[in-house]
Formats: C-alpha cells, structure tokens, sequence
C-alpha cells in the first residue's frame, strides 16, 4: 500500500502505512521520520504501533495539502531504504 | 485530562493526551513510552504530533481492557517525572 489522500477532521492528508517485524524496528522508523520532519520544520502525525507505523502529512496552515506535503512523503518513503 | 476509556473498532481502550511544548519533547515522551512497552512486553498505540502524544492501551488478546492495561497507564503517567 502507497500513499492514499484521506480525508480527516475535514482536512485532506497523506497517508501511508509502513510495515516492520515488531515494535522495535517502528519504534526507529517514527525516530527516522521525526528526525527528518524536525529538519524540515514541517511535522506529520506518527502513529507507532507494534509492527508498524502510520505516517500523515499535511499543511497546517493551509489546513489540507500543499506540494511540500508530497515531497516530504516521498522523503519519507527514502528512509526505508537506510 | 486523564485517561479516558474509549471504544475503538468495538474495542475498549484506555486513551490518554499527553501535551509538550514541541515535537521534540514529544517524541522524547514517545520513546519513553516505547522503551516502556518493550520492557513490559505489552505495547500500546503512541500518535506523536507536534506538542502531543497521545498513548492508548488495551489487550490485544481479549480484545478490551486488561488490568494490566490500567496498570500500564499508571506506568506511563510516572515516565513524566523522569
């Protein structure tokens, strides 16, 4: 499963699930993703739960997408491979 | 706010907001969290966003509230103190 657009609270997102073997290897993949969002200055939610993590972007102040919210899922999406 | 017990896909849990002052804070409270669960061997779900976490346990076996469960939250109330 990709990327879908959802739509949540009436603002649309990105949403992505990403599967792992337990609650360790999510639990460092919601570092990754943290580490990266505080970079940008631009934070998802991150749901972390035991064998996988569930990653929504959106743009805050414009309360639904904006390109850098595909960016930064595309971003997100490289990590997996470090 | 304390923690509430919820219903979730016909699932009881206990669920509690946790707020910071910014992602950072809040992803630190998440690793805590985690580092709890791993040592308990009982793992919750964790929604880090930028000032909040919000922790939701409940027993994956039968399907609802566990004691185990309140005590847990107990436990995860004790790692603001740390």
């Amino acid at each position: 499963p990709d990327w879908e657009i959802i739509e949540q609270d009436a603002v649309r997102r990105l949403r992505r699930v990403f599967k792992f073997g337990n609650f360790a290897e999510a639990l460092d993949f919601t570092n990754k993703t943290g580490a990266l969002a505080e970079e940008a200055g631009h934070h998802p939610a991150i749901l972390t739960e035991y064998g996988q993590v569930t990653v929504t972007w959106w743009s805050h102040k414009i309360k639904g997408l904006h390109k850098n919210d595909f960016i930064m899922a595309a971003k997100t999406d490289q990590l997996l491979k470090h």
